[in-house]
């Protein structure tokens, strides 16, 4: 069914995930390939207005599983409206987080069986990437990059140290417990080093 | 863990359910029960917030499996804030629609596997209820009621007549196929004799 291959970037907050999806995407456009960059929580106006709820209020607004379940949501409509076509045209589609966001954030962080999460994910989205790229970065280092840029999403950010420590171990895990699809590959150093592993990785 | 009593009224539009259930909460309330009377989806600010998402936008807005997990997202945390704590205390809830309508509308009016959303209920809600009361209508009734009193939501509403054949017998099956917890209420005649027909089956 999926003729073009599906990419995705993990990492925590500051990982430069965002910024190396970019650079991938005009790498191989560069080669000459058709590609499809897009983001979660997001990417199509469903998935965008249900991130409008996830990403506002304070941290107790959501409980975990509502949580999963709306970021899951977003996904079905992610993948039905934008991923499968464009594979299934043959292009090559890179997402900046996926699947293993939920099993980090809402799984390791938040407490629920990372058992549930994968059997949630097979019975309503249905689609694993070809390639993980799962970008490592010193907890504290990727937490400071992102608070001196801004940009990380207030709840994420405000929920506390044990919190991103739990996630970060589950993203270090991944490689390990998922080697078929997942690669390492650290993410500190220059931006240009960083994607010079990633083009190794590919 | 619950020591009060959980009741859900489910049907199809029209079956009359919402009357019922404020007329099965006043009495209930009379003869001195601590009653919560409540409806899904909603029953707290992130559910109706999670409602607005889905009773707006043209019926192509939301595939069946998005539909399913912000229905549940709203579902869980309607448990969790409001019928949990309510049973707890040792409560008479009533609920105006619950899991049921999920496996009707998503199941078997959308097409998704009834075992995959009593998986879904069964690991992120958890919680079952003591007793459902199923309002029975002739379907074309049902819809005619429906329809003049300008209440049905258009979405829902615009699917057409299979689908509502599908929910209604779904709805139809359910007194058969779980009759421990299931009871069938022909909803046709007028509202005290539905009414009546409620008293007898608690």
């Amino acid at each position: 069914m999926t003729a073009g291959r599906f990419i995705t970037l993990e990492g925590g907050e500051g990982s430069g995930k965002s910024t190396q999806a970019r650079l991938l995407a005009e790498t191989l456009r560069a080669q000459g390939l058709d590609v499809v960059l897009t983001r979660e929580p997001g990417g199509t106006p469903g998935a965008e207005a249900i991130r409008g709820l996830l990403v506002t209020g304070d941290d107790a607004r959501w409980t975990a599983w509502s949580e999963a379940l709306l970021m899951t949501a977003a996904r079905v409509d992610h993948v039905v409206r934008v991923i499968r076509p464009a594979l299934a045209r043959g292009a090559t589609v890179i997402c900046d987080r996926y699947i293993d966001s939920t099993r980090a954030y809402q799984g390791a962080g938040r407490g629920l069986p990372d058992e549930a999460l994968i059997a949630l994910h097979e019975m309503s989205v249905g689609l694993w990437p070809d390639l993980t790229l799962v970008l490592l970065l010193d907890e504290a280092e990727g937490l400071g990059r992102a608070a001196a840029r801004g940009t990380a999403e207030a709840r994420f950010e405000a929920i506390g140290s044990d919190f991103h420590a739990r996630v970060q171990g589950f993203f270090a895990s991944l490689p390990t417990s998922d080697p078929q699809r997942c690669r390492a590959i650290p993410a500190s150093g220059s931006i240009d080093m960083v994607a010079a592993r990633i083009m190794a990785a590919l």
